[in-house]
């Protein structure tokens, strides 16, 4: 197993590759041991407690039964309809689609159900107002019973209290539409994702029979991605999650042998955290080829939320190269001094592809013929890092010596754990989003919900805007 | 003509919205006045110099014959198959997507060639090296002649040099791939978007026969959207690509009548200048709504290739609201105030979408039955607005009255403008991009290309990676 454990290596964050400068000195994250050590303990302690979020670190160790019925579920899913359309936002979407993407074929919607093995398309929807957007959705589905397994569709609601405007007015729309083509026996197409016991979506659940599936009360919204939020969608397009689990178990395992710094999760945010102290707080995420771009824009949620609060934290940004080298790289290469840099790498791919050789050599490539993609892949990367540090800007690497779902739920586990000692670093709460509020207060008043009047006096009462300043 | 012209609301950058610390006083925007006159008189100098790539400024101009010219094409591809690849990387990848994003349905791969109105399928690659989405695009392709359209295939190949690596290497593996399929009659299924006259793609087109369409030599990548570049695969997606040019013609006339201080494209620098200068150097470009996406990432590569340089710039962000109001929505709101937002607003969507009552009200929505979709996008972004300035956090708004040809191809003339003119206020050169060699000479170097021998040596000598910190 330990050769599908991921890795950390941070040469070019030392002072030797990026001088004194930009780089992080072995006395500097010495100094940070024991603060760790103290995280470490206060991390172990809350186990005992109840009242901090903290349920995400026990999801590695789920019981089997509750895979298995959710691989179930899935497979009931699959079987009613060849579209399956999973609603949400933020955190109730944003690790689905990191998984899928990661994991299934970039072109799976536009293949037959044969050719995916009878898996579902996927639709994301709920995560947006846009009307046009939504009348595309609608546009693809029936709108009577239809005789064909291919143009049926079931449909996921996820939103732990009910009432994220984007998910509950799409579920709104998309429930009558379900009503609609299929009358009282719709139920069975729609699995609620939600509270246990409580809210709005959980209400409508119970009342309407829809299959309930728990985000537990532990586990904040951008750190549910192993729960069933993440897990059914993973199951219903076809991923492996028990991999998924056993990966992050794996993990979870090794860090408890672990010296502080010789964790990777703990090692990881004292370096991000002693990075942005020393004025680097722009944070690149950057994925090596496509699949991974899902997990770095997931980690701007997790990044931007947990620790962007008391007018501090890094800000993260999300890449995938090679393709941003013709695009931000120049920035990256060039620009002003603030920026650390996280890759994310694919060591082996199983499916490599070698360049074939041309008899013309018209496009003169033939000095990489035999070469596989994924080889040139990781020089280009090399090249990359190479170039950086040399002029002084500084990066690490996440290493997969894989991509798959044991190695893919290493990296969810290691960079929420990251994420949590990075806060306690800090001294901040990583686990609340005080500011996500301020929005929805005067949203909700504008809109005219009877409970926020007072929001939209504020805003009605506010200073004209100059017309000079419209033009 | 005019109900259609976009709009830079800016009074969210003002003092008396957002404090004195985060405002743009009147004061500092009217000593803008005379320098900007200077970088008019300038650009308007250059027209009649050669040196300086600004071809773009008189792409508007394009001749009617031109354009049907690039129609023909479109539809000859669209006669020869139903797929359609286009490879090409940076500004020969974002511009093209960003447009078929921004103007054609979402879902369009998926659906029948009837309901796509005989337009073809789209993919794009040769913007990475990614093995496993090479082998997913190759799947999706026959291996010998098919005996329907549906899985016949055309392809474009954009590179202004031929040599870019990404993108001749998907050519190379693609045109065997054509060649195994279609033998001697494969050239016709190809057009090649280079160089006029010189280069490696340019010798292969006119040895081979392909159809040449001609990248011009005074614009370019990042400048290249209304060029064939651009052009043709939004032509081949069904667009009206006359619109857009009309859109950006109806903008450069406008320009054209303006004080620097009433030019949007000149305010909106003058703006981000001054912001960046007073610290706000994040610069985060969000969508409301879906559709713009792409054009925020397009624009990443605008302003970050542009403008990041000489350890300056201000660093792009690209966003989508309201689904990142649940991802980095909190650090917008509560994190460093370092940043300004550039809100990209759809004023009216045609085909928009009221909520429908529902009698149970099981949701408890029916307080915004009724209300489009639209207009509460429209709240949604007031509020946040409202919310971040009443924190001291400024952003400006441009207005789309409604999104199409038209408004786009204004949008995007508006912003390169506006970057050319911000890098003359900057005192940089806004029409390079030295950094973006230096990786490339190493990777070049690391591939073993000869030219490159000397960058392998100093990447091979470089010092030793300390183990120690690979964990």
């Amino acid at each position: 197993m330990a050769e599908m454990d991921i890795r950390l290596d941070y040469h070019y964050m030392s002072p030797e590759a990026v001088g004194a400068a930009a780089g992080i000195s072995r006395e500097s994250l010495a100094a940070l041991e024991e603060p760790l050590r103290n995280v470490q303990q206060l991390i172990q302690e809350r186990q005992s407690a109840n009242s901090d979020p903290l349920g995400f670190l026990d999801l590695p160790y789920q019981p089997v039964t509750e895979i298995s019925r959710l691989e179930k579920i899935a497979d009931s899913l699959a079987a009613l309809g060849d579209r399956h359309i999973v609603l949400g936002i933020g955190g109730s979407y944003l690790g689905a689609k990191a998984v899928i993407d990661a994991l299934t074929d970039p072109f799976r919607n536009e293949r037959s159900r044969r050719e995916r093995q009878g898996r579902p398309r996927i639709a994301f929807e709920g995560n947006n107002l846009d009307p046009a957007a939504m009348q595309a959705l609608l546009s693809l589905l029936p709108t009577e019973q239809p005789d064909d397994l291919d143009r049926d569709f079931t449909l996921n609601v996820i939103s732990k209290s009910g009432t994220t405007l984007e998910t509950a007015l799409a579920f709104r729309i998309l429930r009558q539409r379900m009503l609609q083509v299929y009358g009282p026996t719709y139920a069975k197409r729609i699995v609620a994702t939600t509270d246990a016991k409580r809210g709005l979506l959980y209400q409508q659940a119970v009342s309407e029979n829809f299959e309930h599936l728990v985000i537990p009360d532990d586990v904040g919204g951008r750190f549910s991605v192993l729960t069933p939020v993440g897990l059914l969608p993973a199951a219903v397009a076809g991923v492996d999650i028990s991999g998924l689990l056993a990966g992050a178990r794996r993990l979870a395992e090794r860090m408890r042998q672990l010296a502080p710094l010789q964790n990777p999760a703990y090692l990881y945010a004292a370096l991000q955290y002693l990075s942005a102290r020393g004025g680097r707080n722009i944070s690149v995420m950057v994925s090596w080829g496509k699949a991974l771009e899902g997990v770095a824009m997931w980690y701007d949620q997790l990044c931007a939320e947990s620790l962007g609060k008391e007018g501090g934290g890094r800000i993260p940004i999300s890449a995938v190269n090679t393709r941003d080298l013709h695009a931000r790289g120049q920035q990256l290469q060039q620009g002003p001094r603030n920026a650390v840099i996280t890759n994310l790498a694919i060591d082996r791919h199983p499916d490599d592809l070698a360049v074939p050789c041309d008899e013309g050599n018209s496009d003169q490539l033939n000095y990489v013929a035999g070469k596989t993609l994924g080889q040139i892949l990781q020089r280009a990367r090399e090249a990359t890092l190479y170039a950086y540090a040399r002029d002084g800007r500084p990066s690490l690497t996440i290493h997969l010596p894989e991509l798959n779902a044991f190695t893919l739920g290493q990296l969810f586990y290691l960079l929420e754990v990251a994420t949590l000692v990075e806060g306690h670093l800090c001294r901040i709460n990583p686990l609340d989003q005080p500011g996500v509020e301020d929005y929805k207060s005067f949203m909700f008043g504008l809109l005219g919900r009877p409970d926020k009047a007072h929001y939209l006096k504020e805003f009605a009462e506010r200073p004209a805007a100059d017309p000079a300043f419209v033009i």
